[in-house]
C-alpha cells in the first residue's frame, strides 16, 4: 500500500497542475475499506470494469471475478490469441458489439490465466468516462420521492404524478469515477444533494422501441449518483433542471457495469449513505416507471445508441426533502450502493 | 446539375435502405434556390464549411469565399505543404486549435490555388455532425417570446422574467444538416414548431468564465433552428423541455461557421420563414441575456470545451405563440436566416 499511496500523492500533485482527473485517490491514499464485490443476482453475467492496472498506465476494460480478481481483457485476448470484435479500451465499443462481444468475454473468462491482479490494487475509472451524449435522466420516478419534494419545490405547479416519465439530461462533464472526489465550490452551490440511482447502459441502436422489446436494448447496469446542486436546479433557471444537474463531476458511476443477465432487477435495492448514515433505501419494485417503459418512452422519435446511459431516478430520502433540509459539505463521504452491482464511495470537495 | 440529381436520387435510395443521413438532397434534387453567400459583417473572418466535394466523398472542412468558391482545406494544405495543427476533417478539432489554426487558415486563404469548386456543387453538412455533448440551449431569451408563450404554456407558474438565462439541452441526435429534411412522424408529434437561433461555437476550454473574458471563448457563429415538438415539450414531461427538444433531426445547423471576427453581432438579425412567409425577425439587440452573460452563467461550475454548441434562444413569432397556433406539416419548407452568417433551408418530412 505504501507504493500505492506514494503514487497517488504524486498523481494528485500532477492532477492539480494539469487539470487531470484524479482517480481512486481516496481509496489509495487513505486506507478506505476495500472494494466490495457483491454476488451477482442474475443467472449469468459479467462485471466489466474500466481501470488502470497502476497509476500512469493506459486504461482498459477488465472482467472482475467473484473473488475480486481482474482479468485484463486486451492482455488476456492477446494471450489467448483471440481477435476481439470490439475496442478493449472502450465500454461504448463493447456495448455495441452485441452477442459477439459477450461470447468473446465468455471465452476470455473460461480460459483465463492464473496471474490475476486484485481489484483493490487497481485504479477503477468510470465505466464510460467520456459519454457520447449527455446522460439521460428520469425525474420523480419513485412516488415517495415525488411527494417529499412537493413542499420544497419552486416548480410547485406540478402537483399530479406524471403520466409518462419526466426526462432531463446531465451534461457530459458531470461524469466522475466510482471513488473520485466530487468538486465543491461554495461560489457555485452550497446545496449539494445525493441521489442514488440504478443506471442502464444501452447495448443496441434503436428508436420507437416497444415496451415488449425494450429489455433487448439493455447492455448492462451500473451504480450511479445523480448528484445535484439543488439551489441551482430549483431557483436559478425557471424550473429547468439541466444546469443544476450539470456541475462538473456531479455524477459518479461504477464501480463497473454488470451485463444484463447478471442482474435480477426484482432483487435490486438502491441505497445511499452519507458519512455512514443511511439516507435512501428502496427496492426496484418501488420504481414507478419500470425500465421497459423508460426505454420505450425515451426512444419515441429519439434514437438510442450503444453506450448511452440512462439514470432511472432516485427514491425518497434526498437531503432537500428532509426537515430541516440537509446538504453535503466538504469532507463528507457519499456512498451509493446498488445491490448486486456495486458500491461507489465519493468524498465531497 | 443532371449528374448531381442522379447521384442525389441514388444516395436517397441508399439512405432509405441503410438509415444513412441524406444530405443536401433538397437542394440537389429539386432545383432549389442557390446557396446564398451573404457578405460578412465583421472586420475579418472565415466561413468554414464541413462538406463533401461530391456524393460518396469523405467529408472535410473548406473555406467559403465571398464569391461562393470553396477552398478544400486538407487538399490546399497539402498543395502548400503546410502542416496543420488541427484535423482538417473536424470542426471540433479546428475550434480547439486556437490562434494557430486561424493563422493557418489565413495562409491557406491567401495563397489559395485557382481551381476552386462552386459551393453549389458541394454537399454541405452540419458543421458539427456529431456534437461531443448535447447542444446547450437558452430559453425565453427575447422578452416578446417569453410573453407570447404565457397564454399557451403548461408551465404557466413561471410568470416573471428569469433573472438568469434558462438553460436546457437538446440531444446529440437532433443535429441535422443545413439543407436536410426534418423527420416527421405523426405518431411522435403533430406540433412541430420553428425556432430560429444564433448558435455560438466555443473555441477554448473554460469554467467560471467572467463576462469580461467570455468573448475570448467564442470560436464562431452559425445559423441554427431549435426545432421543437411542442406537444411533447409542454405536456408530456411535467414541464421539463428536454424530450420535446430532442427528436431526431430536429436541430439543423450551418450552412457553415463564421469565425468570431467575421460577425458584428449588433448587425445580426434572426429570421425564420416558413413556405416563404416571414414568421420571426428580430435583432441581436433584442436578445435579453447577451452572449457574454450566457457564457458566464453557463460555465459556472461547468467546463465548456472547444466545439461545444450554445443555441442562444429564439425571438417571438413561433407557431405555438400564434392565435390560432400554427405547426409545420410534411412538405413545408423552413428557412432560418442569421444575417451575415447564412441561410438554412429544411423541408419537413
Amino acid at each position: 500500500m505504501d507504493t500505492n499511496r506514494r503514487d497517488a500523492l504524486k498523481l494528485s500533485a500532477t492532477a492539480a497542475l494539469s487539470g487531470m482527473i484524479m482517480t481512486n485517490a481516496l481509496a489509495a491514499t487513505e486506507g478506505q475499506p476495500p472494494i466490495v464485490v457483491e454476488p451477482l443476482t442474475g443467472k449469468a453475467g459479467f462485471r466489466i470494469a474500466n481501470y488502470l492496472p497502476k497509476m500512469g498506465a493506459t486504461s482498459r476494460l477488465g472482467l472482475v471475478t467473484n473473488d475480486g480478481l481482474v482479468i485484463d481483457i486486451p492482455a488476456e485476448a492477446k494471450r489467448q490469441k483471440l481477435q476481439l470484435s470490439f475496442d478493449p479500451t472502450s465500454m461504448i465499443s463493447l456495448a455495441g458489439s452485441g452477442n459477439k462481444g459477450l461470447v468473446e468475454l465468455a471465452a476470455l473468462f473460461k480460459s483465463r490465466g492464473s496471474n490475476l491482479q486484485n481489484v483493490n490494487q487497481t485504479i477503477l475509472l468510470s465505466p464510460i468516462p467520456k459519454p457520447q451524449a449527455n446522460i439521460y435522466c428520469v425525474g420523480w420516478n419513485y412516488l415517495d420521492h415525488f411527494e417529499e419534494g412537493l413542499k420544497h419545490r419552486a416548480d410547485s405547479a406540478v402537483k399530479e404524478y406524471p403520466k409518462v416519465p419526466v426526462f432531463f439530461s446531465k451534461g457530459t462533464q458531470t461524469m466522475n469515477g466510482p471513488f473520485d472526489n466530487i468538486p465543491y465550490d461554495a461560489g457555485v452551490s452550497t446545496m449539494i444533494d445525493w441521489e442514488a440511482e440504478l443506471a442502464v447502459v444501452i447495448g443496441k441502436k434503436g428508436k420507437n422501441i416497444s415496451e415488449e422489446n425494450a429489455m433487448d436494448y439493455v447492455f448492462g447496469y451500473s451504480a450511479y449518483n445523480d448528484t445535484t446542486a439543488r439551489d441551482i436546479q430549483q431557483k436559478r433557471h425557471s424550473g429547468q433542471w439541466f444546469k443544476g444537474k450539470s456541475i462538473d463531476g456531479h455524477g459518479p458511476m461504477g464501480p463497473w457495469v454488470v451485463t444484463a443477465g447478471g442482474v435480477n432487477l426484482e432483487d435490486t435495492r438502491i441505497i445511499c449513505k452519507v458519512n455512514g448514515v443511511e439516507k435512501q433505501n428502496a427496492s426496484y419494485k418501488q420504481m414507478y416507471f419500470k425500465i421497459p417503459t423508460i426505454i420505450s418512452e425515451l426512444s419515441r422519435g429519439l434514437t438510442l445508441l450503444p453506450g448511452d446511459i440512462i439514470a432511472t431516478g432516485t427514491p425518497s430520502g434526498v437531503g432537500a426533502g428532509r426537515t430541516p433540509q440537509e446538504f453535503m459539505k466538504p469532507g463528507d463521504i457519499m456512498e451509493t450502493n446498488i445491490t448486486g452491482i456495486g458500491i461507489l464511495r465519493n468524498r465531497i470537495g
